[in-house]
């Protein structure tokens, strides 16, 4: 059964990039991350990805997805405009682009065969698939470090009727991930 | 060795109240919170207690700590003026009215007896400790809800020069306790 995941890393006090739009200080454990058994399940269970258009903008050439991103399945990207080259694919990545996170969804849950659909960011994308109701589970990343600057995780989410329950709690270094499952009303 | 542990409770989203000042939802699992080894270890560690006004007028009778208050040790309140009667005392709680934090620690690290010193808030004291270098230990107790509006409890470590060093992860239901020590520089 496929589940919708939303998982974002953010600070103590809640941003998820610092006054310069940077993310190496959320990251001070990062290859410890790569190499840890939450990154394991996680490519283990993903079968699909949607990500915002920053973010699939983030590596400086889009086809070094192909070559070495970690989630080998197809990946859909929201975004009003598609680049005019489709970047780079093999036997297991391959790119989409819709317009919406909700069609964005609609199309992974049929891509991921059985297995999840990871939603990787930016914030834009994963609050508005909360606020749709679209989001199974929440997975929230806190690194240790005070930013007082930055993209709050948070400020699209002010009175949207979610809920909730905390499943699992997994400690990588200092990193700490919860998990919750999200409900409505 | 006396150590000072500030703690405080927050929604995910990073506040400390909702938007009319409640905490109610803050704690959903008081009981079981209340009646958890957290709670005992916290009892048992503290030798003495520091609370800004505010949250000295929380309760609705002061007279009210000698009766129940779960930490029956000497309590330094910081307020600019001392209420015109001091509220009831027994053998283990006596009250101390100071008008800075630094002068409450340093006052509480004396009648602590080698335990340490709890602040138990509110935010203000919290943050002015900090900022003073004053805090040994952190303690961020979050409860999975978005508030979306409150008192943010980071708003005042803006730019501090503070260092987290997680130490401890320990749940109690639905909440979540991260433990820091905390550096400088």
């Amino acid at each position: 059964m496929t589940r919708v995941i939303f998982g974002m890393t953010m600070s103590l006090d809640g941003f998820i990039n610092d006054a310069e739009g940077r993310i190496a200080r959320l990251y001070p454990d990062f290859d410890e991350l790569q190499a840890s058994e939450l990154m394991r399940e996680a490519i283990r269970d993903t079968g699909a990805v949607i990500m915002g258009r920053r973010t699939f903008g983030m590596v400086d050439d889009p086809d070094t997805y192909a070559d070495r991103y970690e989630f080998q399945v197809p990946i859909f990207v929201v975004t009003r405009q598609a680049p005019a080259r489709a970047p780079k694919e093999n036997g297991a990545i391959r790119f989409t682009f819709v317009d919406s996170p909700e069609e964005a969804v609609r199309q992974a849950i049929g891509a991921a065969n059985g297995r999840d659909v990871t939603v990787v960011g930016g914030p834009d994308v994963g609050m508005q698939l909360l606020g749709a109701g679209l989001v199974d589970e929440l997975q929230i990343g806190i690194t240790p470090i005070v930013l007082g600057k930055g993209t709050r995780l948070f400020d699209r989410l002010s009175g949207l009727p979610i809920t909730l329950r905390k499943t699992r709690v997994v400690e990588t270094g200092q990193r700490t991930d919860l998990f919750f499952d999200v409900g409505t009303g």
